[in-house]
């Protein structure tokens, strides 16, 4: 297996990048990881911590697409970025995945654009981790690819989560909740008065009813699905209390859970490759750990599995 | 000043209910609170507190709407239930202000039905406090009134906001902020994208652009405004995290702010009279501090100050 990893991306990359590459490297046997971005920069990492290059495939880029750069224009007008020269030796097998802590909006532009959508499927997703506090966890989408959605949509985000949940993080029979303001089918904003019907026919997924707000941490349902809007909102708030709280020196198992470096980043489920995007902070143990989740995320075939779900 | 105060309303009552008006009795000077519900078994509590019931006026009510029951249905089918009750003294000027513990629902539903919705209010908004990692707090609504809104409602609810912050809360100045998604005006939803350029017109508020999930417990704005399906959630969400860092025993300050208790309720912004909804699972201290919150409404004019902006 190749994994493709975008050496350019994110806050501290090409450094943190490297440095989470040659991780990943130590706990990987028999697969190979390619770092596309700017060789020379790597190159000079890895001799810093006199790591051998030859422990890695280069695919060597000029460009790099900024964070604040619009996606679609970036993509098109910087055809030699290290996430435009991903995504096409994904698209051409090159590489099995590819993962970037960089632009997100470009990572799903990229996807879509390239690797294209699974034949079926309305509109991908990106999903994140959220952690129970009696243990394990939960997976909540979309956290921000499609700020609108219909119901239909919801719906199949419900399919993509099961499969995820039960493929990569090995949840049996995940249990589906929707987002919601109220516990009773007629709660919720129009959005959800659609949704729920669909949901309770789809045969499926294990749809449970609604979640709230307060249930999200609880043993409530192992798959959330709401709108990209409100998924965002809901992860940047998440993610700042548990910022708060390492802040004020919370030291707490649970609360470690909620840290992105464990999980390595959010995948965008519905394309016809394992796509994942890291936080744009991470650290080399944020892009060891989306490494290892590239590569439960081909081991497992998740893709064939939601190819095959959506015929 | 009378205020009136619903008995029967709330996981506990009429014990905390009648306990927090005691505690409410011994900080309100020169004002009467009215106790609107069974005047028996509130005359039992507080003799068994040894405290003379001549300290409160009485409205018996034989009728109680229950946390579960259908809003609108249980406002007319029960018309001598304390929140019906309730309704009917605040429409005629017998009491100043009403608050509950009870229904939300049939909260929203008698204020809308009786003191009626200012003129010129397009929909109530139902608000919350947001407490600030560096003390202080801001303001969140829609937390549930309206599940889908239009870009004129989310105005609305920006100066309702401006001026609760303002006349209650004593904010200076506060600025506005639109939850979303991103910081730039062209990121978010529809409804977000449509709102912005109106929030951006509006004379009468101080808008500052658009906020995050992660930026509502910093310093980034004191009035955040959303849909009501998205203002639930995240009010929910923060509440979760907040009985999870207490489970845990992490005292702090900033977590304590998080305490409903501290604020006693909800207001209901955008009706004729001051209203507020309190936690169903109220406690006496919660209660008192609903009864001092009506309180400072009434003493700020909050109500004329809003139907003179709408003017």
């Amino acid at each position: 297996m190749k994994i493709g990893l975008d050496i350019m991306g994110g806050d501290f990359a090409p450094k943190a990048t490297v440095l989470g590459a040659i991780e990943a490297y130590k706990v990987l046997q028999g697969h190979t990881i390619v770092l596309i971005g700017d060789k020379d920069a790597a190159i000079s990492i890895l001799s810093e911590q006199n790591f051998s290059p030859d422990n890695f495939e280069f695919v060597h880029t000029t460009e790099v697409i900024g964070m604040g750069e619009h996606p679609t224009k970036a993509v098109v007008q910087k055809p030699d970025s290290s996430i435009s020269v991903g995504f096409k030796l994904l698209k051409e097998g090159a590489i099995q995945a590819f993962s970037s802590a960089g632009n997100t909006g470009a990572m799903l532009v990229g996807s879509v654009f390239s690797v294209k959508t699974i034949p079926g499927i309305l509109r991908p997703a990106i999903t994140t981790i959220v952690p129970k506090v009696k243990g394990g966890m939960g997976i909540l989408l979309d956290v921000g690819a499609n700020a609108d959605v219909k119901p239909e949509v919801l719906v199949q985000f419900g399919v993509l989560g099961s499969l995820m949940a039960q493929n990569v993080y090995g949840i049996e029979n995940p249990r589906v909740a929707l987002m919601n303001i109220g516990e009773e089918e007629e709660k919720g904003n129009m959005l959800c008065l659609a949704t729920y019907p669909l949901l309770k026919e789809a045969s499926n997924i294990n749809f449970i009813g609604n979640a709230e707000g307060r249930d999200l941490f609880g043993d409530h349902a192992d798959v959330f699905v709401c709108d990209g809007y409100t998924g965002n909102i809901i992860l940047k708030l998440a993610e700042s209390f548990y910022v708060i709280t390492r802040k004020k020196g919370f030291k707490d198992e649970f609360f470690d859970r909620f840290n992105y470096e464990r999980y390595g980043g959010s995948p965008i489920l519905g394309v016809n490759a394992p796509v994942i995007v890291g936080h744009g902070i991470s650290n080399p143990e944020a892009i060891k750990n989306m490494v290892l989740l590239s590569k439960d995320m081909v081991e497992s075939d998740l893709v064939g599995k939601i190819t095959r779900a959506f015929q």
